[in-house]
């Protein structure tokens, strides 16, 4: 298995270099290298005598025919900017490796894999595009429908993404992205429900005037406001971010004019996060009002928390047992396709530690070993399933 | 007079729209659309038989030959991003105006009108590149030299753009970019000193990681580290402003990993503003510690400030009398091609009220009588210099 989970590895760091910026892994949404990715997997597929397709989602398909029941699995081929080489594709590609190791002597399961185009929001601010599509709860906006047909797929066949309804169980694979299975010394770590989470768009309007001719008490400064807000998003009391800012004029001579900012909430506690949101939509009003700068907000995702299916979660457990590994349950703080899949379909998920609990960062890892015992635990599962 | 200042004002509506980006008035050092603004200039320049030409440092010149003083009159070309139509081009425009309305009757005077190629600081981080080649001062980084070049100049030609010895003034009109004049009620204002600048780029280097799985207390945030010290910054008790910012990676679901900002701090007493620079990276270098996060900084600029030479300013002042104007004194608050070149030759300058005291921004604006009233102003001053 240690050779298996070497050559998944190996892939991923070569899927790694298809990236949008030279030197560094950046693949959003039907970006130009995702083709290269599709290439490359589906190459490998079609030897494992998979068929293999791109639906009107961009998401990777690829079927092993089978008699008995159905199950998918799946994880996203997006990257964030300067990105790791683990992050989604992993789980594509441990999918298409446990069809390998299945090889002909195994259950004569149907198993989908999928390698979802979009979960982490980049392209549009907008996440989880992939696998929304496949449960029928995507909607087009004229800027995906833009991007589709500019990947040269057709949007028209959008309804024929969906999952068939014969899927009896999704299951995920993921490094963790955190640092709790390092910290616990354990390889794997069993999901029982992902975190719901917010994301908003704040957009400050001051005024933009000359840096040396306005007195202090006369500005209209957005990115002074937006800074005070910064530190209110860090005092909030739960998971919240203000990851990215954009300022208008943005020279160095310029008071800013406008500030825009994204924020990320995130918390088991579905109360605990709106309570959260609501408290930083006042906050960033009474900053503008206090400084003559108009404050605005647009909420771009309200993702209530999601439990696993427990039964199948249970048999995802029995098989991490049965692998011979300690059982670890846990929540992830991190949104994943499994929480769009799950409310209509039987799911289940699997962490591998993150050395160093690192993420969203080029120094992302995964050990061999781990990925050999996640392994493992997918063969374990998918004969007994 | 009041028909020349109408052809000020829509040549320099015209030029606005010579510009990198549609819809808005943005050109840079040496930008493509500069090139429009030189032919548009230099075609008016030589239907009043003046000798123009585009010196090495990508500044238009143009000369009206003449047996007596040789006098300069000049300004800048570029703009901030999304800018107005007059801050630095109405100076240029007005010399032109100026050669005009003297025509053939006037005295022999030569008369050297200087459009700069970059006094914003915008395309490099660094202001006065124009000037400063016009007094000897400007040294040419890689950077500028390839931008001189892909703009079809030869830098080698760089000490022939040095003002000529024979110089014996230099005069510049400008908008006051402030409130000041608007507030008193007077169109023109007579500049004094122009307040002192610097500029430098800070850079917090914290980690980028996952959003949702770095708690609060384990991150390095470089975002949060910036917006504590941008609010330092606006309480440092003088003008200054951080009015740039780029983040990476400047997604929503990452922790900010760096944040690189701009810093300009300006006032009339250079001991004032230099104590309150210390202090900024003082407190950039705390924020950084207290949170883990590593804060850079570069100084791109000490500008110290500038005194108008006294007997030409005298001149400037009886000028506005003689032509009927209140003589207002005052110090500029904005930095000008001419604290680059009065520590050369004997300079003075004038403001034209700012309305609403807009400026570096599409509503900056000018009145046509008050560009009547600078027109009347230097043609009194140079009838009489």
């Amino acid at each position: 298995m240690m050779e298996l989970a070497q050559k998944v590895i190996d892939c991923c760091r070569t899927l790694a270099t298809c990236t949008e910026e030279p030197g560094r892994t950046t693949r959003t949404f039907l970006s130009p290298p995702m083709h290269d990715v599709h290439r490359h997997l589906s190459g490998w597929m079609r030897e494992l005598g998979m068929e293999e397709s791109i639906d009107s989602a961009g998401n990777l398909r690829g079927v092993r025919a089978g008699t008995k029941k159905r199950y998918a699995i799946g994880s996203h081929l997006d990257t964030v900017p300067n990105a790791g080489a683990f992050d989604g594709i992993l789980g594509v590609v441990m999918g298409i490796a446990l069809v390998e190791a299945l090889g002909l002597s195994a259950p004569a399961a149907t198993i989908e894999i999928i390698g979802f185009s979009e979960e982490e929001g980049v392209r549009f601010g907008v996440p989880f595009i992939g696998s929304r599509a496949t449960v029928g709860t995507l909607e087009l906006t004229p800027e995906m429908r833009d991007a589709i047909r500019a990947f040269g797929l057709q949007d028209a066949g959008l309804p024929a993404a969906r999952l068939s309804s014969e899927t009896s169980a999704y299951f995920e694979f993921h490094i963790e992205q955190g640092p709790v299975l390092e910290s616990l010394g354990l390889p794997l770590g069993v999901v029982d429900a992902i975190a719901g989470q917010s994301r908003l768009t704040f957009i400050f309007e001051g005024k933009a005037n000359h840096a040396g001719t306005t007195p202090m008490h006369l500005r209209h400064d957005a990115l002074a406001a937006a800074a005070e807000w910064i530190l209110e998003v860090e005092r909030a009391g739960l998971i919240a971010t203000a990851g990215a800012i954009v300022v208008e004029p943005n020279a160095g001579n310029v008071v800013p004019g406008l500030a825009k900012l994204t924020l990320d909430v995130r918390d088991a506690c579905d109360e605990k996060r709106r309570a959260a949101v609501s408290k930083l939509i006042q906050s960033a009003q009474q900053i503008g009002r206090r400084r003559g700068v108009a404050a605005h907000y647009e909420e771009r995702l309200d993702q209530a928390a999601v439990s696993m299916h427990p039964s199948l979660t249970n048999s995802l457990a029995r098989a991490v047992e049965q692998s011979g590994y300690v059982v670890h349950h846990m929540i992830s703080g991190a949104g994943h396709d499994a929480m769009i899949i799950a409310p209509h379909f039987p799911s289940a998920m699997l962490f591998l530690r993150s050395p160093g609990g690192i993420s969203h960062h080029p120094d992302e890892d995964v050990l061999v070993e781990d990925v050999a015992a996640a392994l493992h635990v997918g063969l374990e599962l998918l004969r007994n399933a």
